[in-house]
């Protein structure tokens, strides 16, 4: 039996004046353990991640947790609460359009520099040591700025702080209409098969915003330099985000399930007792990250989705039927869209109707077996 | 075999200067069977109808077709094209928050007026007489104004000055994530038994804006003006709003099955050959429109929508669950909201979040059976 | 001196939980003078009106106040809060559509009943016991509902009881580019001429759903249904809305000028000292609300605006410049539009691109001097 | 005398099937001068620019034009269309919140290539083969590429495959409130000197998707790499964004200002005739990229604009007052936000209400005279 800690953090401040907050959990391991910083919702309409952190807070606090584990439920609540229509319209800033998950910090310098200066430094050490220069880059930039930050930028580096106390960082999405699926870096490949999702992308160690990468890639970017100095260190962070289906659509069923494969993630690094849960026996297929590709429809029109998600589509067959029902009577009123190359179908569109140049689908392509 | 003539018709011009049209596709009628108009997709995520457009065309074009009929897939090219996010917002004009479905035009003078002017006229000429003055009365509005007329009125009176050439208006929507209802006029609650759809709204003879009442309105009233004067005539135009299914979703195989259902409800009129097409056997359940009650999330939260659609709920069984996960620890993370009396579960709201009062569900209650 | 008491009422809850509260600042009376109730920024852009509150504040408590006063400013956090792009766009609920200055309540049964019930009631009780009538029926709607409240309704219900306490209620709005002018009922004209605002709009007795209406509406029904049995008392509660300029602009110093403006009418009212503030010296035009005509774009384009605002405009004057410039070299490129009837511009649209059927101008026709 | 063609370009597709066209007007030089584009009204909400292409198309028609020039108003039919209430939404696709201006085409890759393939060749063949490179790898990313191209890269391809065939690039924007200013390539700065643009951002030959960049870029970098090899020549196209005032604001009258500025610069260029039209006399202030720099809110609430535009700010003089209603009684109700450094203010935010993290003003700072 764990006690869940409870308290909350300011991230925003709204045009009224009021504060928005997020609220956090925290368990106190009772080991030396890894720690984990598990996240949900960055995304406004992507709301499921709350539902398996749900499930997570009732099965770990009765679990002895032997490592420190931070779980932000709700993460965004400028996004959250952004609504344009029915729908949760924040998967970007509504002023900016920047993109939430494109907002977290990343100085690519410091492991370059760390390893320059401390080339004979011992693994415990460099942990300790280089965990406390992230942190210190990261809050100097939030804290010692005469001309700011934008709302993103305050968003993301609050909760990133959050995050670089932890070995472990899961962030938790939904893709539009989606498939499960997981991102995962290059240089844990093995770890994809500890979770229970099917299908995996591997990451290479470039920066583009997102926590997952703002987690990994001081860690990894560090050890690439010790490499290049010709030291071998392994990577100390492990940060990964799992797709876990569609947007605006919440399910506690479901998010039982996903909580069951997160922690078999954890207890295979002795988070929770090990071999406690184990990650369930399923085909996983992968792709390298240059072989995801999404399909951008050619026309606009009205879109019937043909291909099912999460099985393999060979090149010609079908993907989405297009209607255009200002050409009754011609031959393209109904035109059917096809894969370009063998595939398996990941997420589609969440709208009936597209623009030229809306994506379509997104599809693993070059795809293999784990 | 019926030709289909297909020509287009500006309802609004861009800031850009671009017109937008819509599609018109028409059958002559060989014989004097009533004239009839179709359109869909007056809110911009509805486009399940012109599927349906789509296979009633096809059918339409192997029969032979007695009476006109003008189809209008694609009606309202500003709704259709205004997105947020991936939906389509156009449920109302991003401008002015107007629902479009609001901007039909009624002029209530005219029946009472019509009908104290000509007490004993022939009802084939009243017919004649009273369709050309609503028809004169529209395009006085829309053309003789020097303050001009709004954006919804100007692509309303477009669209309702062809459906007011008919004796049968099908306006055919959705809900957001809904199962198939039917908005029939009280005056002739028998029609309701000759759609394929198993649940019917009745609704009074006010005027609200929309199309279907906009087009029966007139003839309702006028009836009623003859009726306070002791003479009895039938309403000679009858409208009707068919919601087919959920928003956002597109479906040519569904579209088949409700194209039979307006086919047998046009034989049945003789609009196509008699006895062509029968409705289906089901049990039809239908209530008055004051009975359709919409229940509003009496907190915010995260939804899991748990009642199913087109199915009968007892008081007090569960609607929704909601998920407050700001709240995990105390007895309010997860409430169940109950149905507060016997009802049908027509549709519910097409997100996962909710505000406090955001509807939930629409439901049927004191239902009975046709 | 007057102190300030100074609370909050919560109005609203968000998706991720979180309340959105109005500050409430509160002037006990010295004495038996009328009570006041004062809000600002109903629609999210209206900004100034809290400027204008926070110079009333500073000088009311300079002054002895004898009639208790509440001031609540920023009143719709769920409007002020929703941007779109770099402009606030909370004139609507985003999910909806619906304005939200038209979601009060009102119920016209209760003033028929009451003079039904108490034809010779004193005067005195007629207005205690008619607004616990009214206070007590808008909170059962808040309360004794198993199908819930709408957002709007929450939070104009919230507002609203606030207001059922006041003799005087002032909500202050700005137009979208805007002079200032005022919304007087018919009944009390004689109190245009005492803020200091340049135009007025006469309105009658309708309920449309806004503050105003709904705080005069039943009082001054009252004073109808007491005349239809032959009595004759007065309306006991005063409303206005008062559009003080354009909207996303904040000027203190201009707030100074309409504080003092408000305050000569308190002052006239004696909830401040009588004398202390006197109406400035200006002519004040007036029309009726029926003659208050908004001018819709014949043509889509973009514009120039041409009539300034405040001023005579003659039948025929420029009122806007039309530039079409995928017409270079035809003669429409540029048109001018013209005042159908002789008018003073008092608003016009705020963004310089149109569709067709877009709001130019709104303007005063067959206008007269107080 | 030189007679202007009319011709228009499709860019985009509707999702009701809806083409979105550009008009295109065109001189045909009468001499050897280098060719033009100038664009106008890429961001929806930045209309000016069409205003300003009116008066050169009035301005250039009356004399003889040397140079092909190509004017494209109106280039943005989907942002100049999107609104959400009542302004002009436009600035970023609202599917995907993507700028628009960020969607033009570079690869890096080909000026390295060619230098490499072609380290002799003459200057005038240089200028031609590698015109024809671009263009055609231009033009194979458009058409050759099985999974399509999204909604923005259509438009700025479409756009950008005009512009290619010129020596000299504009493209008119406008900031949100703002005074006008200049984006110019380092390596012409003497060019500022031409316009009638009193401030002048220089920036450096990095890539980040605007036009300007996608115009100059391929011939800087070719420039360098000719460097790299110890050739020295010069660059072929020169490209410039110039900002003409604020959004959603339209002005004949100023825009005439503006052509003679951009007339002036033709001149010099021998576009039309040199010497008939001169840089009006001004002090021209400048500064680097890296020091232009936006303040972010430290906080929320409603602001009140304080810094003149264009105007030399001291470091701690007041840019803005930012208004916390929900605050008064304390401190901070008011509270001056000041410049950090000197600077000039440049533009600032549109709206007045403000996120902790809303840009509010950007500045020049280590500014010189030109």
């Amino acid at each position: 039996m764990s006690p869940v800690l409870t308290s909350s953090k300011v991230v925003a401040h709204l045009a009224n004046g009021q504060e928005l907050s997020v609220p956090v959990y925290q368990f106190k391991g009772s080991d030396n353990a890894p720690s984990v910083y598990i996240q949900a919702n960055m995304h406004g309409a992507e709301v499921q991640g709350n539902a398996v952190i749900y499930q997570l807070l009732e099965q770990l606090r009765a679990l002895d947790v032997k490592g420190d584990i931070t779980l932000v439920p709700l993460c965004n609540p400028i996004g959250i609460n952004q609504k344009s229509g029915e729908f949760t319209l924040g998967r970007f800033d509504a002023i900016t359009g920047n993109n939430w998950n494109r907002g977290y910090h990343f100085n690519p310098q410091l492991p370059i520099d760390f390893a320059k200066q401390n080339p004979d430094l011992p693994f415990a050490q460099i942990k300790q040591q280089f965990r406390a220069l992230i942190i210190n880059d990261l809050e100097t930039q939030l804290l010692d700025n005469p001309y700011g930050l934008d709302t993103a930028q305050h968003l993301c580096a609050t909760l990133q702080r959050m995050a670089f106390d932890a070995d472990i960082v899961l962030d938790l999405h939904t893709g539009p209409i989606s498939d499960r699926h997981l991102y995962c870096p290059e240089y844990t490949k093995d770890s994809a098969k500890l979770f229970d999702i099917p299908h995996t992308l591997f990451i290479p160690s470039g920066f583009d915003g997102a926590l997952d990468e703002a987690s990994f890639c001081p860690w990894w970017q560090l050890q690439l330099a010790y490499r290049a100095q010709g030291r071998e260190i392994e990577v100390a962070v492990d940060g990964f985000t799992l797709e876990l289906g569609s947007q605006e659509w919440l399910s506690l069923e479901d998010a039982k399930q996903d909580s069951a494969g997160i922690l078999s993630y954890l207890s295979a690094k002795g988070v929770v007792e090990q071999g406690l849960f184990n990650p369930a026996t399923m085909t996983r297929y992968a792709c390298y990250l240059k072989d995801y590709r999404a399909l951008y429809s050619p026309k606009s029109g009205l879109v019937e989705y043909l291909a099912p998600l999460g099985r393999k589509i060979r090149a010609g067959e079908p993907l989405v039927r297009l209607l255009r029902m200002d050409r009754y009577g011609h031959d393209d009123v109904i035109e059917v869209i096809e894969a370009p190359e063998d595939c398996i179908a990941i997420l589609h569109f969440a709208s009936a109707s597209v623009n030229q140049g809306t994506e379509l689908y997104k599809v693993f392509t070059h795809y293999f077996t784990l």
